[in-house]
């Protein structure tokens, strides 16, 4: 699994007559391989903002992707496979993390642990039922022999839990252009990061049970599956929360060394990962909840140009490796083998669909009644048609030994076929759909003064009574208080406010009291 | 050669009965470690700010090559040799860049072209007849017997050649520190950086020289040597001249893909390094030209914060990569073996610091008359004395085959002691030296202001006659002018002075034209 070896000392390249002009690609091949993709990718990026407007209506995704696959086309016809980088742990080891890392530090914390209980609902129950409903579905209609070939329950299930997650790249590539409500957008984008674990566990523990053999499978081995779940979970939360805990409190002492201020976050952050993806825990809720919590305290222990600079990279490297993994994986669909399938793949696609709905509706049938914030028959066709799935079901279905589950081909297929689908037919045509049902677009994030002076004026009275009674509410908000109070009330409340720098004062507020 | 394998699709780990806690270190390995080195680097540097006063004395170069000789102790009593990640090609590809890019980013090109004869002198003939000097010597010596072995010319020779260059992280750790005067720092630095095209020629030639065979070589190998000095200077500069030119166009469209603006600087700036490694030209001409000449451009096109992006994480790359360099240097000194030879090392020793002396002296007075700012004796002694060796050395002399060269661990160790020697003694007792020559340290980089008003002011007289008569001074300054003129003194002419932000101009001068 060694595949980027540091220890080598390579040897050198004699040349055993001096030449005046060498070549020497293979020397470089690595490391240049990776800058041109990246060029591919801004050359990319660049060209989808000089399309005509008319073809404005394509998303960035879908346009990455075409490019991609004529990009993988044109590779195939020179029988250049090998400079195709996306290996499954190439993209969860870096292509992923700096998107991850992105939603947690800039997600919006409150708006986000004000709906967590929908979004877990979502999440987990949700993501469980589809892959339930899915599996036993396609096992049942297998009976009528309409795919040709006997598919075991087992595998069906392993190819249902990978295919049933809503992916976060996917989502924030359709969503964040949109600009669509922010509460609907959390819900799905939530959902997306936080079905990690169970889509995780799902897969491995299945992998696990075919390794096993389905009858010598126990009521032991479905319990251990149900542990495993919650250790999975908790597991990445934990170490991301802990990790978090410690980069916020690193940022409290790198003003000594502050021209690698900056480096600090992006180190701790991949510690979570790499800690999380060693006990094969959830990375992805290590980097979230990494994210989440150290920007409480970094944001605010940081030099205002360290913040900057931390904002810029992470949105610059995010915003990178996304357009990257929808170029690859339009490289990788024409660069792999796959087997067709019409009638489970159509299947496949249908039972998607019409499961996503069903598991929508049911599940806010059950979260209305406890929410302030109803949710409107139209926000949960939104959700329902937002649903898309991406790149790492992609990379999950290519992880697959094809050795002990005959049936990858065609399970590859069916998830190309299905991640494409989302991303192209829900994908294009989700503004038309917000435009018919009347749901605001292009909704700018900017609160509205009225808005902003409201809800600080809360939060300073609500800091302030708390200060003085000793006792503190909801520990999210606890968190943002305590920063505040010892940067910004206690100074009040002491009359030393002239020693606040107004300039000081509006970027805490800026920064981290805003959202 | 191929390091980095990115094709590779690594196959997933199965395990057969699903366990709620697994460890699998192999397969985070690489970039577990890459992360680890990383994090030590900066627990040293903040390690370095929390030492008592009394030990600052010791520059912080030296007390990271101390930590690192200490965690290179504890590695190999560990016997965990495999963690150390210092591999020649890994130096040259991933370490050094930054440091070189940052050097020709942020280098004042006034203060550098002004000055760019002398250096080119010192780079070039010093270079030359240090290598000569010492070998030749080296050699002489030889025959009386006191190293008690055989060692042919050219084995000297291609030590001498490694040896003899000065090195830019080197004499950025002491010089750095210290703020000497601008002038002997440019001087110096600039050596260290120009030097590289006559080390790299004088080495691959050497090495193709001892492949042919001392007695079969011809008067035309060392015309080819001659011209490959021509061809790695001239190619290394031609392809950082043109990288820089192609990224400051590409900054002019960036704008419409500003998330990922600053990742263009890099994109290009690592190209410029590939490229000149593609064809073994000259990377450290490359990335300096490249850098020297991009910023002329990038920093007028792109927005305030995406320069202020770029150069945060310069400073903070370079400062990181430096720092673990300098670690690494002593980790390898422990995990290496080499061969001691008491009256070798110590000739060479003595005899670089005497002909590095020499050679200063004698460029010095070839150089001064013609130089309108004359070099003192105190100059030459601070030039002498702070022309340190460093990594670039030790990454060279362990890539000199071992098997056609038998003295290889006697180099290795003479290059580690001369290293140290320089990094050590020469190092801490610079600011003692420059102390009792009464040279002033400490000297802020900011122009008084009386000295920046009459700097401009001669700036806009001149792009202003310039603009008016259509035609340029000096190349050099050409550059800065028309992209004044465009941005700044166009408008102003044709009164448009209103339209320009103040901000702006503020930032155009500081930017572009306070260095």
């Amino acid at each position: 699994m060694e595949f980027l070896n540091l220890t080598e000392i390579f040897p050198t390249t004699v040349k055993p007559s001096y030449r005046l002009f060498v070549v020497d690609f293979n020397r470089i091949r690595s490391p240049m391989t990776v800058v041109l993709w990246l060029i591919v990718a801004c050359i990319l990026k660049f060209g989808y903002t000089l399309q005509p407007k008319a073809f404005k209506k394509l998303p960035e995704s879908c346009f990455l992707i075409l490019v991609g696959l004529i990009i993988g086309g044109i590779l195939r016809s020179l029988n250049a496979h090998d400079v195709m980088p996306l290996s499954p742990l190439m993209f969860f080891f870096f292509l992923l993390p700096p998107v991850i890392f992105d939603a947690g530090y800039y997600m919006p914390n409150r708006l986000f642990f004000d709906h967590l209980g929908t979004i877990l609902l979502y999440a987990v129950v949700g993501t469980i039922f589809n892959a339930f409903a899915l599996s036993i579905s396609l096992w049942g209609i297998g009976y009528t022999g309409i795919y040709g070939t006997f598919i075991p329950f087992l595998d069906l299930f392993l190819f249902s839990a990978l295919i049933s997650a809503v992916d976060p790249v996917a989502v924030l590539g359709v969503f964040d252009e949109l600009k669509v409500d922010k509460v609907l957008y959390i819900l799905v984008f939530g959902e997306s990061l936080l079905n990690d674990a169970v889509s995780v566990v799902l897969y491995n523990v299945t992998q696990a049970l075919i390794q096993i053999g389905s009858e010598n499978i126990t009521g032991n081995d479905i319990l251990i599956g149900v542990a495993a779940f919650f250790v999975v979970a908790a597991g990445g939360t934990a170490i991301g929360v802990i990790f978090g805990y410690f980069g916020g409190i690193a940022t409290r002492y790198t003003k000594r060394i502050e021209i690698i201020e900056p480096v600090v976050v992006f180190l701790v952050a991949y510690l979570a990962d790499m800690t999380a993806e060693l006990f094969y825990m959830s990375s992805i809720l290590s980097v979230t909840f990494c994210g989440i919590t150290m920007k409480n305290y970094s944001l605010l222990n940081m030099s205002e140009s360290s913040c900057l600079t931390v904002k810029k990279t992470v949105k610059a490297l995010s915003n990178l490796t996304e357009t990257l993994i929808f170029i690859l994986l339009g490289v990788s669909t024409v660069n792999d083998t796959q087997e067709w399938n019409t009638s489970f793949i159509g299947l496949t696609i249908l039972l998607c669909t019409v499961y996503r709905t069903v598991g929508v509706f049911i599940l806010t049938a059950i979260a209305n009644p406890l929410r302030l914030h109803k949710l409107t028959v139209k926000d949960q066709i939104v959700m329902s048609w937002g649903g898309l799935r991406g790149a790492v079901a992609f990379a999950l279905v290519y992880m697959i030994n094809s050795g002990s589950i005959n049936n990858q081909p065609l399970f590859a297929s069916a998830t190309i076929s299905v991640v494409f689908f989302t991303v192209f037919v829900q994908g294009c045509t989700m503004k038309p759909l917000l435009l018919a049902l009347k749901i605001p677009i292009g909704v700018d994030e900017e609160a509205s003064l009225s808005e902003r002076l409201h809800v600080k004026f809360q939060d300073h009275l609500v800091a302030g009574m708390e200060l003085i009674s000793g006792s503190t509410g909801k520990p999210t908000q606890r968190l943002r208080y305590k920063a505040m109070d010892r940067q910004y009330i206690r100074p009040l409340l002491l009359g030393q406010a002239h020693s606040l720098d107004p300039k000081t004062v509006e970027s805490i507020q800026l920064n981290g009291f805003a959202s």
